[in-house]
């Protein structure tokens, strides 16, 4: 008989929590138990799971004795505190904050990329981010086919992608705007930080904090995730990124819009590019301007796929090519990467810790 | 005493059309008198100009006699049509569609660019594309500190760049999104097109028609009258431009994420880029992190400036850059610029056609 899990869904009542719980009902993962964790604020809520009715628990050191697999999603510190005392009672976690990224004993997989890094997990697997995710899944086969040296990106994320509370505000605000009422802003640009603005009808250039250089901590983690995904190394110059990441007034679904240089002295047409990409796993291209077809948002909510268009050439820049990518920031930027990473975990018989308390030491807060 | 001018709106009922008119009133044009042209759908309508009420009138060639001055923004049918007709006449016509921008007797200015073109205007200066306006306004200081070599851009381009019945049509959407009704769509991408969504809460990576390699003609226009403003040749290979143009929920104001690089072996600081750009003709710097200081659509709508923040150097790339550049794209990207070239030509006393039977050979339609 083949082996069933026990699995914790840490976060459960968020955006991402409930699809967690959902892709994992749509997957092909064993599970002999459910358990939903969360803060106290949210402990006692109900919520099912094929079928069956679950009620939220509050998320302690013990909520992990016994369980197989965590899929986390509480915010950063959370997963700070709670999944080394996951890992030490020999959980696997699966971790969407960005706390444990570019830990070097800490996977960050992207399964259509590079599942083969899975084989390095010390009981800690990370969700890249999750206009990190969408990029990296469209450009994989040309990356495979062609070589990729240089990506241009500028992103039009999703309010979604800071959560319920920042979609929530959107559409508020926007309720407030038609409406003739002055828009109220709490959450975005970062919930945390001094000044609010509002996105409904507006643009925000401004995705989590600025660092010292200028750049947001979110460009910054396009930029160290790609190399991490593509070459197992933050700092490596085999792939030059560079993004600016804007917050559109769009609920779900991250559109970016990617220019990117082939291999030096690699010959690509656009036909070529666009069939790697047809062919590629995850994707799904959607490319014929004579039928105005284009990947949108509001077509890739709810879907696992990550969509893309808009394939041509940069004519002036020979080898430089544009495409305009799309997915669901929650699914595929996030629940459904994780999910599928577990999936992957359990193919390749990886979900397991082999020294748990050596991985505790190695995780453990300061 | 100063001449004084007989003014005519073309499209006087359009977004544009009525910014023309609020921006004439404002501007240092002596206006002798104005008529409000439109279609014979429009005329009987009534506004004020300067405290006076007018009544639009169905334009005719012959309600061209005796005017000195056209600014027109009712499309390029209608420009191809009436303009050759108003210069045989003696007007000088600033237009604001695409129809002549690319005739090489046509100057195509921006005037905190290339204002020196005005010299060589044959009845016709043509006002180039809103997002085109923006961007040479943002580049122009660099240009002449540091030369620009490549520029690569990405646009988050307002609804009302499809007109006043776009902007209605993202409003209508988006009270029927939040209604829980469907949303329809007639109007955008673009109204002639075989296909029509929604861009409430969502994205369109369509402005304008397709090309056959696959740009839109938005793209295009970005390309070539970049090209055209900088060195008056729109092959010029001086400056390569490349650019994906993408249709977002905002009313008004577009924004655009460049990313450029200065002339092979020109050194250029963040700094120093910064202080040229607020510097700058027209330019206001909004580039602060620490206070969150960043250009947002809702704050350039209404201001004739173009705003510029988040100036970063790509450190992977020496002598490569990003900014993100606001404006209004009905001020700044259409009725002020036309206005602003209107003061220009009376300023350089160039505000009259030297052969108006030559140039209505050489403008008339085939």
């Amino acid at each position: 008989m083949a082996k069933e899990y026990n699995v914790a869904i840490l976060g459960a009542t968020g955006a991402v929590g409930n699809r967690m719980r959902e892709q994992l009902a749509l997957s092909n993962i064993p599970v002999k138990s459910l358990k939903l964790l969360a803060t106290s604020r949210s402990a006692g809520q109900k919520q099912t799971f094929r079928g069956q009715t679950y009620i939220v628990e509050e998320a302690k050191p013990e909520s992990f004795e016994g369980i197989d697999l965590v899929l986390s999603s509480a915010g950063g510190s959370v997963s700070k505190h709670f999944l080394p005392e996951a890992v030490k009672r020999g959980a696997v976690c699966v971790d969407n904050t960005s706390y444990f990224r570019m830990n070097p004993s800490v996977p960050l997989v992207v399964p259509e990329v590079n599942p083969q890094a899975l084989s390095y997990h010390k009981g800690i697997v990370s969700d890249p981010n999750c206009s990190t995710i969408q990029m990296v899944v469209a450009l994989k086969p040309v990356f495979d086919k062609f070589g990729v040296d240089k990506v241009i990106v500028s992103t039009y994320q999703a309010a979604s992608g800071a959560g319920q509370s920042g979609w929530n505000e959107l559409e508020k605000e926007a309720a407030d705007y038609l409406d003739k009422k002055e828009m109220q802003a709490n959450i975005l640009p970062v919930k945390s930080a001094a000044k609010h603005y509002p996105l409904a009808f507006n643009l925000l250039p401004q995705i989590d904090v600025f660092e010292d250089d200028g750049y947001t901590h979110e460009e910054w983690k396009m930029i160290h995730e790609t190399k991490k995904i593509f070459f197992d190394d933050m700092n490596s110059d085999k792939i030059k990124v560079t993004a600016t990441s804007v917050r559109v007034p769009v609920p779900v679904s991250h559109g970016e819009s990617v220019y990117f240089q082939v291999a030096d002295g690699a010959e690509a047409s656009v036909s070529e590019i666009q069939k790697a990409i047809a062919d590629g796993a995850g994707l799904v291209l959607q490319d014929d301007p004579s039928q105005q077809l284009y990947p949108q948002p509001i077509n890739a909510a709810g879907k696992r796929e990550t969509f893309v268009g808009r394939v041509r050439a940069d004519n002036e820049n020979p080898g430089s090519y544009w495409m305009w990518v799309v997915s669901d920031n929650l699914l595929k930027g996030a629940a459904w990467n994780a999910v599928q990473i577990a999936e992957e975990l359990v193919k390749r018989d990886l979900l397991h810790v082999d020294d748990p308390k050596a991985s505790y030491e190695l995780f453990k807060e300061n």
